[in-house]
């Protein structure tokens, strides 16, 4: 057993390559390219897990992730976020590298920037909003469009590559089946946006993101890459969305017990929102609850224990409510794992991975 | 004016230093002892700012802070949080470099632990749970506290030094008399506890945690020494609940602006979760926010800018909701100032601070 005295993510390497592995077959399966999303691991050590599934091209959220990835073996990636003009700077030092990078634009203004600016070419995808409502051109603004894309085949800089569409919207669903008509509702958009500028003589390639639809949509005629991230640890909002199960969760944080209260059946744990960050779920009588509990074991952690739950969280505190015979049975001293609600947070504040075999597995926070 | 390219969080040193002068005045004039903690800065730059308003001693709710800092010149620190009997080796190895340690004890069973497993003297508040609920023995718990109590003068290791009260229900109420009232009673519950346990022969200190009371009490009698923490940058919570001005806060996060809608008014900036963290507050409509917009100048920033709104945050996003006419104003490739809801959780998720000369103050995550 690893000798934990704090707050520590660990990582089950066989769970997380499981969910790589599940995910790229069924990319081929699909016969859809796997441009997985790096920003939940935002892992040098975990990136080549992936490549050892054949992954070449992965997708980033900013720069500084892209500079990250594209100064240490990634050649190929793109960066979903809208063009932060501001950063050129970076942007043509990976360019100058030799990196093969895509951004996304959304304005014809967006393609002239870069037209100027660049020190080499670039691909660019036109971001489409589908109906999410976060970013990108919304899909029913066919003139906004087909100005981007003349503008973009105008250029010289600037090579049209195809549509990116994240439909995020995916993440409030409380179904497979509603994850699954969004996705086709996208999908159709795209298709017919694609046909418009196909029209125009540049073929196009067709992006979706996001994980819950990649983990459970079967129906993607008409696309021809996905690009999802949080799959590679997926989380308790995955699980209740039911796009995995709780046993594929492949983080846990270790947190030592601290304190007991009889009185209110409360344990205090060293486990709070700057490990955990403040994201929740609503558990049957609408309560927040941030975490559940697993017993950690030898070679990895149980199922989730009923009876108890993170019920909130401050700055380093975390308060766990129990039934009364879980109660008796924790004690001050004990580690117990919370899975977390969302990983990509909880990484990003953790900074660092501990493997079951105690290797320690920096995260970008930590090195950049 | 600063280059900015990508989300930064600014320093405002002067209003900082006047935040801590202010304290220390007050605490000056209300004849308590200000031991303020450094969960909030978490920063050796900051704490020596604390230093030359006179501050010896220190509160951290970490051992890990407590190393930190104890490795960095501050011999008088305490932690408070519910003691982590598995980190008893760092605490050791504070007190072997002859830091003058206090520790949270909520049972007889952590005295023992200290006594038995400590390698030099250590001092111990009791931590009283007033009402707030997070951890502490509830102030009517009597026998509890005595037999702690008891078991502490009892200890060779572990010297009594006082009982700790943090109320944070404070942070939950609406106005500054609600808070002085939640004051006085918790005071009132001090003072009781006090009394009952000097019959035993042992003078005590009671401290008292929590920004929103320190800032907007005058009557403590009956307070030995506070340990307020956010007041070194506040933030809009405090800002809501009346104990600061918006003009007191310390950090802005400026963000590049990356997209516009013209359709939804919605202006897309670099600044997110991993920024920000997801706290928010509820604006007249009962509709989560999560940060307010200023107008970034050359020597600091503008009062709170009306019409405009940080309305949603994903990982890296920010959506900003704006009248017509910011909406116009407001271009892409513009750098602007979002005040933060939680100031803590953002200075952790920063991890370092920017001057307005330009200067970068690291911050414990990033060091450490």
């Amino acid at each position: 057993m690893l000798s934990i005295t704090r707050p520590t993510l660990l990582l089950d390497e066989r769970k997380c390559k499981n969910n790589i592995q599940r995910m790229a077959q069924k990319a081929d399966r699909l016969g859809v390219k796997l441009v997985p999303h790096f920003k939940t691991h935002q892992s040098l050590e975990i990136g080549e897990w992936f490549r050892a599934e054949g992954i070449d091209a992965i997708t980033v959220s900013s720069v500084k992730m892209a500079s990250f990835f594209g100064e240490n073996g990634w050649n190929d990636i793109t960066i979903a976020f809208p063009l932060n003009v501001l950063e050129v700077d970076a942007i043509n030092s990976l360019l100058s590298r030799g990196v093969r990078l895509k951004v996304l634009v959304v304005s014809v203004e967006a393609v002239e920037f870069l037209n100027e600016h660049l020190v080499a070419p670039i691909e660019a995808f036109i971001e489409i909003d589908a109906g999410y409502g976060r970013s990108g051109v919304p899909a029913h603004k066919l003139e906004s469009i087909q100005s981007i894309w003349t503008a973009l085949r105008d250029s010289e800089k600037v090579r049209p590559y195809g549509l990116y569409c994240h439909p995020g919207d995916t993440y409030h669903e409380n179904s497979t089946e509603a994850i699954q008509s969004l996705w086709a509702e996208a999908i159709e958009k795209m298709k017919e946006l694609k046909k418009e500028l196909d029209d125009q003589g540049t073929p196009l390639k067709v992006r979706m993101g996001d994980t819950p639809g990649c983990s459970v949509v079967e129906q993607v005629n008409g696309v021809d890459e996905i690009g999802p991230g949080n799959f590679v640890f997926y989380d308790l909002v995955m699980d209740h969305l039911g796009v995995c199960e709780a046993e594929n969760i492949a983080v846990v944080m270790a947190c030592p017990i601290v304190a007991k209260n009889a009185e209110s059946r409360q344990i205090v744990i060293h486990g709070g929102a700057v490990h955990f960050s403040k994201d929740y779920l609503l558990d049957e009588d609408g309560n927040k609850f941030f975490g559940e509990v697993v017993i950690l074991e030898e070679d990895g952690w149980s199922p989730v224990i009923e009876g108890i739950r993170l019920k909130s969280v401050s700055q380093e505190h975390g308060i766990l409510r129990a039934s009364e015979e879980l109660f008796e049975t924790l004690q001050v001293g004990d580690v117990i794992g919370i899975l977390p609600i969302h990983s990509c947070l909880t990484a990003n504040l953790m900074k660092s991975y501990t493997t079951l075999k105690g290797e320690r597995i920096p995260h970008l926070e930590k090195v950049f």
